[in-house]
């Protein structure tokens, strides 16, 4: 990108709504996570994008693909192709200093989930479904992007890791759609059910708590 | 679920037409099935409900996606949701029993893919596509399931083991595009063609029946 | 097939237009690096056949499902199925033949995924989207049959290995664009970027070219 282009696009970035600007961060955050989630034997400047970009953009593109929306999000505004290129390059320029930071890699995805879900329940209750399926929707746009990256690197997904992961992402969608009934102001509403999120997926790795498991 | 809505979902299943009846009974045993399928890296209640919610509604899913047939049958029609959970739970609370009898994985799947064989390839075929195409979408919604459900917890696909599986699927669709073409009653054709599908996946686990491999 | 079926599969060929010949050949190779890639654990008539579809087809079904055109290629036009068959059959009665030949694999994919890298772009472009989408669906198109085949299989995705890979098609994909835009002749444009595509994959694998990776 030329400077001009990164200027104009800094300038339209400024003049978008809160939700557009969480949308791209939200995007830049999962793209510098799956980026930073490359691993020893497919560790090129290639496959840091691609996993970034896949880890951004799976979560909504399924939603989307189930839903029949069209087009999807990273298709019809370029601006979201721009943020996941942003992410992959400041997580191969920064390799060092970001992994250097304990918890970094926690944090930008804890961050990318609770936007996502939120924004995926809005997107799915948008489009006519029942609060059911928007809950679900919610929490698929937040954790199959990285639940795709995971099975094309042949990790266990995160989503059958110890602590509570989709959960989180499911409880904030669920309390989203309370306040939501409850009739709480939407913007109220988005930072509650955000805050909830992230509050109980960094609890749940600071104490490991988890759900009970199968009696064997 | 409170009690009452559990009384209301059993009245409605009674006035069910066999096909509806079949299609969740499809499902539920397919949740039950994936729920089994849970193994000891990935053992807690929302895992097992996640492994069999794909298992349900995986094959299902991926043959509307590529129909381009919306709104997907789960997302259409909520009771499929309400047979998923039902699945899972039972799963979860019934898992040493379950587990003790033989062979009740392999009955559950078994049941799940001939229900599903069918009732794909009539879906498929009426939306317009040449039986060729039919016969593959019957096969992919009852295989397709357990193929992403292997893929999201490491194992080999079902699909790559060694005895007689989606080969099943296969035939039993051909049988029932086959006798379509015969004038056989559908009802008639319908529990052949399933009845084939059960025989064939069981006796070739009986007898270990393989396809020809390469030779090498 | 019955013979005649086979002799006016032949002759329809032969009336088809470049294009039309080239999608049936990628597809016709992609089934056959795909059955080839069977490994010993899962080494039947049928997983090879459903290695070589999904090889096949996987890469364009994706991007058609992506930008929500449908039919999809092989179930609007069935001579896409009986290529192929074709290939999954040449596979299996020329395995010793075929793995005999040194490198045979490499050129069959090459041939792949040059072909499909051009056709994807193409198709891209004819539904409307930017340049930078058309790209990336043309790389998609190109490489991710063989990724989710890989995935089913449990390998790395080929898309990690060391080599240049994917990389070849999204340079040939860009070089497309940018020749396009020069005015270039289709037909000119459409052999200058396969076979750089082709040229810089062999070059890759013969010389061992990677991109460089992350500091660390």
């Amino acid at each position: 990108m030329p400077i001009a282009q990164c200027l104009m696009s800094i300038a339209y970035f400024c003049q978008m709504t809160l939700q557009y600007t969480f949308e791209l961060l939200g995007t830049f955050f999962f793209a510098i996570s799956g980026a930073l989630a490359i691993r020893d034997h497919h560790n090129d400047l290639f496959g840091a994008t691609f996993t970034g970009f896949v880890t951004a953009i799976g979560g909504g593109t399924l939603r989307d693909m189930m839903l029949g929306s069209y087009p999807l999000v990273w298709i019809g505004d370029i601006h979201f192709l721009y943020a996941i290129l942003a992410g992959a390059l400041t997580a191969y320029f920064f390799f060092r200093f970001l992994m250097g930071l304990r918890k970094t890699f926690l944090l930008f995805d804890t961050l990318g989930i609770s936007f996502f879900t939120i924004l995926g329940v809005e997107k799915a209750l948008s489009l006519g479904v029942r609060p059911e399926i928007a809950a679900i929707m919610g929490m698929f746009t937040a954790i199959m992007g990285g639940v795709i990256r995971d099975v094309l690197t042949n990790e266990t997904p995160v989503l059958f890791r110890k602590e509570i992961y989709a959960t989180a992402c499911l409880a904030g969608a669920i309390l989203y759609l309370v306040l939501l009934n409850l009739d709480i102001s939407r913007n109220l509403n988005l930072v509650i059910s955000s805050v909830v999120i992230i509050v109980v997926r960094l609890l749940a790795v600071k104490f490991k708590l988890a759900l009970p498991g199968f009696k064997r």
